[in-house]
């Protein structure tokens, strides 16, 4: 294909978009296919001579949208949300043209400078400690990663090697996996997955605490763990607090958890994946309170922030914390003009890396902030909307304070009943929900996703909801 | 931004993308800009109110453009290739438009199958022995990461739970921190600096070989090294072996190693993100004898496959072995449909995960196999020209044999003549190369980058080169 065309693919292509994001709403959120469905549809190798690109067009609807879960939906409410935007797509365009491979700021001086610019940009949105910001006078800054499961891993990594530091400082001849062996981090029960996951890559020992009533890790937990591990010798190293959880949306106290790091010297990750978004949007930056304790913040403008995936993005007050941890560094990769900027292959796993900022870019400049704050309200207020129509039905309890884009709630009842309402959800097929437990409890996630989410569709919602319960409180769910 | 607006913003966007590849060449490969050069162009902080679409365009030639390194210019010469082509640029648009994040298969059941089926698909193209496939008798199969970096680390992770399991079996009260600690890796001092990363970053003990004199890890060494381990009561648990080293791509001998990782029980992950695409050409697949000995096989299609980066992709021949690493199971990603097909989110570190077999899909289907064989032949054959040339000249020598798409040749004389040579020839700014090392010796790689480099590009070069050394032989070079 050369770009002649391109011209001409890429435009029909572009309206292929345009027209399946505008009538998205006229597909299932969650497909009706078995696993293997794509087995019988495909040939068994690739093609030898090419395909012509009609053939390749053809078999988009009846191979790839046959199986393919709408995340854009207006009626999908499962997970959280996840950004999709023209403006993102239309940055995320010019990345994959632009092909860099930005592993050091010679590779692709523009791709690490607008980096450092949009980390700044997006920082002072969420009026982030100065601390945590790229300036001439410290060391601080930000990233942009894959996922907030790559940043805790980054970042308990980071913990580590620095602990290992610290601790061979005075026993030089200790091994890392021994001085490992000694290590011990900490998170709440309410934790995303991926932070016991990080643990577990990480090879260290993790205790996972209980978390309080409304899903929250408290500073009292966190204390009485701390000196229990201590008295047995252990070496706290890690605290992974998150600001809405992806259970219940729970913030943990950090103005609890933050001053016992800070007294301990441990590393205070924070993970605000999903809610860290709506810190742009004065009425909820006290959440963020307490952060100026943390040694690492992140959250993902990839959910709520109408960016793609994947876009997570961390700061640090010291990067130095990060390259320590993951300098390994060849002839091939040296420039002239090491120093001065970050050379961000210093700063995570990888060594090659997107031209990621430009969505971002893309994003905030197309929207502006005021634009992206509404957005954010929106969707708060479309989950309170929903919130005042589970509690109108006596059958229904709302399970905890809403507070983001996510009710959890319930049909009062067992857990049992409350699965097969699910089941029945998911396969009426109209709306997409997932659910969750909390101490025991089983309730289903009503979550506001898709940018396009309006108060037709949450009422809409609520209805399918209605007369699926209807069907069932008939027959074997009472 | 709606989507009306889009087509209009979107069809802008291809022509731009399509004028800027097609006259890539009038442009510098790598800019010449100092660091921090793009604090002075923009603003300090996000624009409160949204910026016009012509404002934001009006602004990519002298911010972004400014400062991009031109990968994809017939006269980039530097690193190795990394792939750009319009029909992944296609499949890639699409991906980011369908925006779904598929960790489960229930999350996007395309996302999942389109993947197994691409990477059959390729491993067929490989000649991959079939213990490596997706088949209903058997465990093994392939996944898309982002890079050969995080395919290593993923792989020496996996491999470290493994042996973890395994003497955890017999000693069930030692700790992981001291199993870890008796635990030993090993690499060729040729190994890309990311194995070496890895074995940081999952905090075991690596050593690096000594390679033979043409660069090669030979088993001699291997095993030599193996038996003082074990003498001093190690645990040898992993091997790195590359195909196409980034230095000078040379191909460790898999015929002797793979026996003795076989007889010792050690998990032998082989990389070759560059050279791995050549395999599709019968000329080329000897190189890979002795995959049969693998545990698991990278190559990254995003270098030199037509595929944008990140694409790199992965096999094993048994997956559970990536699964029991990696499985970490949260109620709000269970589905019903678990077991038959795989949950992709346990094979590797992060959760979340983009629809790249789409941009896979795109290229082997609208390029087909035998072009894409004939692109590795074209640049394998210009590699071997430009190699003539230098031969040609007795001022300079070829350093290594030139099998792929890299000559590495030096001015005859000191390390500090060559020094000065690179920097002559980046500061000129018409053609980009970098330097490597191997046993003291500082040379200079010359790597058919660009698809669209040609005879013509590399005569080119070589005049730029010749220019450049009739510059500096009547100064101070001598």
């Amino acid at each position: 294909m050369d770009a002649e065309e391109f011209r001409k693919r890429g435009k029909e292509m572009v309206d292929y978009i345009a027209d399946y994001l505008s009538s998205i709403e006229k597909r299932r959120p969650l497909p009706d296919v078995e696993p293997g469905y794509i087995e019988e549809l495909v040939r068994n190798e690739a093609p030898v001579e090419p395909d012509s690109w009609e053939d390749l067009m053809k078999d988009i609807e009846p191979i790839i949208m046959k199986g393919t879960t709408h995340w854009h939906n207006p009626n999908f409410h499962a997970y959280f949300p996840t950004g999709n935007s023209f403006p993102s797509n239309l940055g995320d365009m010019l990345s994959a043209a632009l092909g860099c491979v930005g592993f050091t700021w010679a590779s692709s001086p523009s791709c690490t400078e607008l980096e450092v610019v949009v980390m700044n940009w997006l920082g002072k949105m969420l009026s982030l400690p100065p601390e945590f910001l790229f300036s001439p006078k410290g060391d601080g800054g930000g990233v942009i990663l894959s996922s907030a499961s790559e940043v805790t891993l980054t970042c308990l990594l980071a913990a580590r090697a620095k602990f290992i530091r610290q601790i061979k400082g005075n026993n030089p001849n200790m091994q890392d996996g021994v001085i490992i062996s000694k290590l011990i981090s900490y998170t709440s029960d309410q934790a995303h997955s991926s932070v016991e996951k990080a643990s577990l890559l990480g090879a260290v020992n993790m205790r996972i605490l209980e978390s309080d009533n409304t899903g929250a890790f408290r500073g009292d937990t966190l204390m009485k763990a701390i000196k229990a591990d201590k008295a047995k010798g252990l070496v706290p190293f890690f605290v992974c607090a998150t600001l809405g959880t992806t259970g219940c949306c729970a913030f943990d106290k950090l103005n609890e958890l933050g001053p016992i790091c800070e007294r301990e010297g441990i590393w205070l990750h924070i993970d605000a994946s999903y809610a860290g978004s709506s810190f742009i949007c004065p009425e909820f930056r006290p959440l963020l309170d307490g952060v100026e304790y943390a040694t690492s913040f992140n959250f993902s403008p990839h959910k709520w922030l109408q960016v793609n995936y994947d876009c997570s993005t961390v700061w640090v007050k010291d990067s130095r914390l990060l390259s320590k941890a993951f300098v390994v560094d060849p002839l091939f990769l040296k420039h002239e003009h090491e120093g001065f900027m970050p050379d961000y292959r210093h700063w995570h796993i990888p060594l090659g890396r997107r031209f990621r900022s430009l969505k971002i870019w893309f994003v905030l400049r197309l929207f502006g902030q005021k634009k992206l704050q509404e957005l954010i309200l929106k969707d708060v207020n479309l989950a309170k909307e929903f919130e005042k129509l589970v509690r109108a039905d006596d059958r229904f309890e709302v399970t905890s304070e809403v507070t983001m884009g996510l009710v959890c709630f319930r049909f009062k009842g067992t857990n049992e009943k409350n699965e097969k309402l699910l089941k029945l959800i998911n396969d009426d097929g109209r709306i997409h929900i997932v659910p969750a437990t909390m101490k025991g409890t089983y309730y289903l996630r009503f979550v506001i996703c898709a940018a396009t989410t309006s108060i037709d569709h949450v009422v809409y919602a609520w209805n399918v909801i209605q007369e699926v319960v209807k069907n069932i409180t008939t027959c074997d769910i009472q």
